[in-house]
């Protein structure tokens, strides 16, 4: 069966492709992350964002360790098609380090500062072993 | 010299990052595309943003043919280093299809609907060469 929405998908040659999640509401961008074909239709059934960990090499439920999951709310994709912006309702934090947002580091004065400080701890997210 | 900024970006086996660019006012995510380091130096140097382009090979500074230009207001990364968001001025449209935004695609009922209209049309952009 054809999908209108995955024939305009256009993976990499890892079979990959690129996905932004910003949050719906206040437009905050939140991460990047990839996707593989198995990934994409997952979110699409499921309705919860699931991504494909380049380092694990396996699929990531985001927030299935941490409690902090993304809701999808609408799925987009580029004029290419070589990559998706999930508008998502993100409970908690995205990041890893206990941030709304992986973006915290900006460059001012040719530096890079911390612009936002975390939330929560790690240990907290991810347990203290 | 070391650069407090390039030390902490991450490129790809391809020597290459990908970079979100988001109209630094609105919130609303324009496009993304990929720099290598000449760019990201150019980019850094100009306040103008310069992007590498996969299919060409080659620099592509943003709006050259089409006066599209994105003035750089922040650049900003995240936690892993391997992912730019660049907040952005964008004169006019970022995509060559002449809409403000190349996410112009959305699913709806496990379609794809346009839920943009182009602003200007591409032959006033590039020439109706």
């Amino acid at each position: 069966m054809s999908d209108p929405v995955i024939d305009e998908v256009r993976f990499d040659a890892h079979g990959l492709i690129p996905a932004i999640a910003q949050q719906h509401d206040t437009g905050e961008v939140l991460m990047l992350a990839w996707m593989n074909a198995e990934a994409l239709a997952e979110t699409r059934a499921t309705g919860r964002v699931c991504y494909y960990s380049r380092s694990r090499q396996a699929l990531w439920r985001k927030g299935e360790s941490s409690g902090q999951v993304q809701h999808l709310v609408e799925l987009r994709l580029d004029c290419d098609g070589d990559s998706l912006l999930l508008l998502v309702n993100q409970t908690g934090v995205a990041c890893h380090t206990g941030r709304r947002s992986c973006f915290y580091r900006a460059e001012r004065q040719e530096e890079l500062v911390e612009i936002a400080a975390p939330q929560i701890s790690p240990e907290t997210l991810y347990g203290a072993e």
